[in-house]
């Protein structure tokens, strides 16, 4: 491709509205254009890198034996009645009714469309297992469109959906598509973790995301120093950071503890770690109107994605009034505590292992020092309740935490009967007998992807692609061509012996002064720079960069083919 | 690909609510099931031909030069408020609200889109002429959706979209087009034609039809015999059918017509040809409430469509009511003729010719004969105004006019500055004035070529792809595989070595009675079959059948690879 013949429009100037880096280098480098919010076109530069994503997708899905397949956008609200969703889904289901008044939505995801297809389609256990993708435009109207397509309204995802008859079936399929994700990502040559997740609001049991490192990334994962375990913070196991409760040793004692709001005043007044003190929260119980105490380190944050899992406590977690908090204990939020508390009190692995801590007396500036379970109080349940830190023990046995931020780009769920028993999605089984089928979904955010690579690669000059997303391989860069012929000449016969040995080129044939062509191929990230100026073809050299070296060199014109070749290929 | 790992679910019965051959083809064949009225999922074989498709376009539109995008499906209301379509389009343009309430509506065509994105990124006459496109997911809520996805409200097109500093290059782009346009046809195996067409809702000048010919098309398209000379018969000038008028020889004679209400009543009464007749038509007139009297010969029909485009006379094209008939003329509409008739009349070319002809006399039940035009009455103004029928003389004077029924699967336009000038699209000309872009735009319809194809290639046993659309090149066909050791391993060995030679086969593995496969493999339109059994396997043969053969034929088994790869590659 020639530059002069291409739609190439880069910006210098860094775009006002676009908060993280792979947004800005997104609209600088020409890659995406805004519509409205959370709509964005894709520009040539940026559509090749879509669809070399794409491509790889493809090609690791087909890999497993999954079938593609096409569904349409727009869905008809009939079936998400009968899987519960139309009420469920809340505001970011884009609704529609048509000229006939009839309701639809923009498919933000596909289950009830493939669980209907399949119903129809299979009648026996022997079409069984069958997984199901489409590579397709998803709509969903985010409260906050952001970060560009990071987090846009109309995306492009890949999302495959399989049926068993049984769970082992789902168990190997599972497992096929936890490693179709890792290749994929591998071979986009991204740096990645596949974790432990949350089913959220697709619902299921076991459930696994990939995340892309990056020290932008919204998410928050752990993982092993020592081991595979990997999981979102919000689902990782927290441990007891301590064994044996050791025995009490000092007095309970009430002390006065003037103007003591937060652990860390409490810690500073006492000259104490916070991790001797044990923070107090009063969240929503089950039953309406009630609420439930939550113990927990003082130096620990609670999670309340486990919170709210537990028995006893209202979901989504709600967190009580500060007039709910001194009804139920006679005292404001800075001096709460367990002694004394005629609530249920749930208490956190971790604080249930102190003795002899601190804790609020549940009256207005007055805390406890001394104080020990079973003596002082009744640890009546013991959950796991925090976020776990870096260097906690890995919940595995093997090694410590590590917490490093990640990009979600792809989500894999066993789904199990939730919306094949909805929706009566049966097959006759080996016996005659009509069962239900189980089901996985798995997704895997195509666009995304294109933006987690800029997040985890880039430098103060611009996008890094790694070579599998690279729109063109290699950018030749020709210095005053319109009035050099040599420089013309060299410049076109290696652009066409590059096209002829299949190697995607960008020829800058433009206009342009050398600092803003080389600005322009850094920016838009092409891993390979071949510079040809008159200085140096009259020595027979030409001048070679890598898009990550610091420094250029020289290589001669008449192997500069077979060299770049093999470094291309290798 | 193995059949029993693979989505084929075919039905032997005729769809009830299936019009349409092709409708009736794709559902039974399973290439597409129904989601709701006009929305249809893609079953696996049905999206390999769609990609098929698609990819030969995408290569037809690369070697113009032309570049990909990728533009969103929802679209902002401002912008189509801009161009005057958000009020001119009615109830085919789906209008949806998003959750703060800001109005958007899904793209049934992208000239809004494009534009802005254009005159955002272009500032020089230097970059033009550009010409973007996209393959991308269009809606349109269709009165009335059916044919399948022949008229479907969700639907995959690739439009086009260039812009052009000035009309010459406009011109060569236009050319490009219908030049990519045919070669996309052809290189799919289809017989088209491309028509002269009317611009319609999308504006501009020059426009033209790509029609794949079926006698299930809904568009009648006249062609010439003798040239290239094609356009749809809305579209087709009418020559005059006579050269110049006769003398008057007869008188004008008034008779009574008692009871004669048609044409046809007309001709049998007096025993001559109808077209020596003439029937006078009134329309609305270009002021309110004022008529027209438009004159054809009594075998001819009017084209509403060349009427509504001449001056004095109302667009759309509205008929005048009996009441005021009556009003103006005197007489009902089976006595309406020229003579005395005190309204504008426009006569049609070939009506003007007649001489000694029939018509009604404005008083019920009588007419004349005789009638000659200037003796008689006035031919005040002759325009082409009727259809245009088989045997016509061709309007670029070489040869006679056929008449085929045709599918629009394409349509090219030249915009000119509709768009661009509503919009305030301009770069930078030679002299740094601010000129307003010139635009054309180019569409096919993928997924309504898929439909097209079937209905030009099936037979009564099913569809038959053309080579270059077929989801499968090959079907081998074991009998009796799950109990001959033999045939299951041909085979195997053949399955293995067309794949390893890079033919598309599908290996029908299932437990099935011949018949089933066979029907199976005809139903779904593969265009080589071979048949491998046990009792032609021992004499080493297998049996080869080409779809559009009666008879099958036996090969060598040991040649059967390199005697199809001939046939395929050929």
């Amino acid at each position: 491709m020639r530059t002069s013949q291409y739609l190439l429009t880069t910006q210098k100037e860094t775009p006002a509205d676009a908060e993280v880096i792979s947004h800005q280098l997104m609209l600088r480098a020409g890659l995406v254009r805004k519509l409205a919010a959370g709509f964005y076109s894709w520009l040539p530069l940026g559509l090749r890198v879509l669809r070399k994503v794409e491509q790889v997708v493809r090609e690791e899905m087909d890999a497993t034996g999954a079938i593609e397949i096409s569904m349409p956008v727009m869905q008809p609200a009939e079936l998400w009645q009968e899987s519960g969703r139309w009420e469920q889904y809340g505001p970011e289901l884009f609704r529609i009714k048509d000229r006939q008044q009839r309701e639809f939505c923009l498919g933000p995801t596909h289950e009830e469309v493939v669980t209907d297809l399949v119903r129809q389609e299979l009648k026996s256990y022997k079409q069984l297992p069958l997984n199901l993708y489409q590579i397709q435009t998803k709509m969903r109207d985010e409260i906050r469109p952001r970060f560009g397509i990071m987090r846009g309204r109309e995306f492009l995802m890949k999302d495959a959906y399989s049926f068993h008859i049984d769970q082992p079936s789902l168990d190997a399929t599972y497992r096929d598509m936890h490693r179709a994700y890792s290749n994929i990502l591998t071979r986009l040559g991204l740096a990645f973790r596949p974790v432990i997740a949350d089913t959220g609001s697709i619902g299921g049991s076991t459930s696994h995301e990939f995340q892309v490192l990056a020290d932008s990334g919204e998410d928050e994962i752990a993982f092993s120093d020592s081991s595979d375990y990997a999981a979102n913070v919000e689902m990782a196991e927290a441990l007891a950071l301590a064994g044996e409760r050791p025995a009490p040793r000092e007095p309970l004692t009430e002390i006065a503890t003037p103007g003591v709001r937060t652990i860390d005043d409490l810690a500073q007044a006492l000259a104490i770690e916070p991790a001797l003190t044990v923070k107090t929260l009063l969240v929503g119980g089950s039953k309406p109107g009630s609420l439930v105490a939550l113990v927990l380190r003082g130096d620990h944050q609670l999670n309340p994605l486990k919170a709210e899992k537990l028995e006893g406590i209202a979901s989504p977690l709600t967190m009580a009034s500060e007039e709910q908090v001194r009804a139920a204990c006679g005292a404001g939020f800075g001096s709460l505590g367990p002694v004394g508390l005629e609530l249920p009190v749930i208490v956190d692995r971790s604080a249930a292992c102190l003795a002899d801590f601190v804790c609020g007396a549940n009256r207005d500036e007055l805390h406890y020092t001394g104080v020990n379970w079973e003596r002082d109080c009744s640890p009546q349940r013991i959950e796991d309740l925090r976020k776990v830190v870096q260097g906690d023990p890995s919940p595995d046995g093997q090694g410590r935490l590590q917490i490093k931020r990640g990009i979600e780009v792809g989500h894999i769920f066993q789904l199990g009967r939730k919306y094949s028993e909805a929706m009566q999605a049966r097959v006759l089984d080996e016996q005659g007998r009509n069962v239900t089928m189980t089901m996985g979904c798995y997704g895997i955010g195509v666009s995304r992807i294109v933006a987690a690579a800029i997040e985890q690669n880039h430098d103060e000059r611009g996008i890094v692609w790694p070579a599998a997303m690279a729109p063109f391989q290699l950018a030749i860069v020709p210095l005053n061509m319109q009035k050099s012929a040599a420089v013309a000449e060299c410049a076109e016969a290696l652009y066409t012996q590059f096209r002829a040995a299949g190697i995607e080129v960008l020829l800058d044939d433009r206009n342009e002064r050398p600092g803003v062509k080389f600005a322009d191929m850094e920016l838009i990230g092409i891993p390979h720079r071949l510079v040809i100026g008159d200085r140096a073809l009259e020595e027979g050299k030409v001048e070679y960069k890598g898009r990550r070296d610091s420094e250029s060199c020289l290589i001669a014109r008449d192997d500069s083919v077979a060299t770049l070749l093999e470094r291309l290929r290798g």
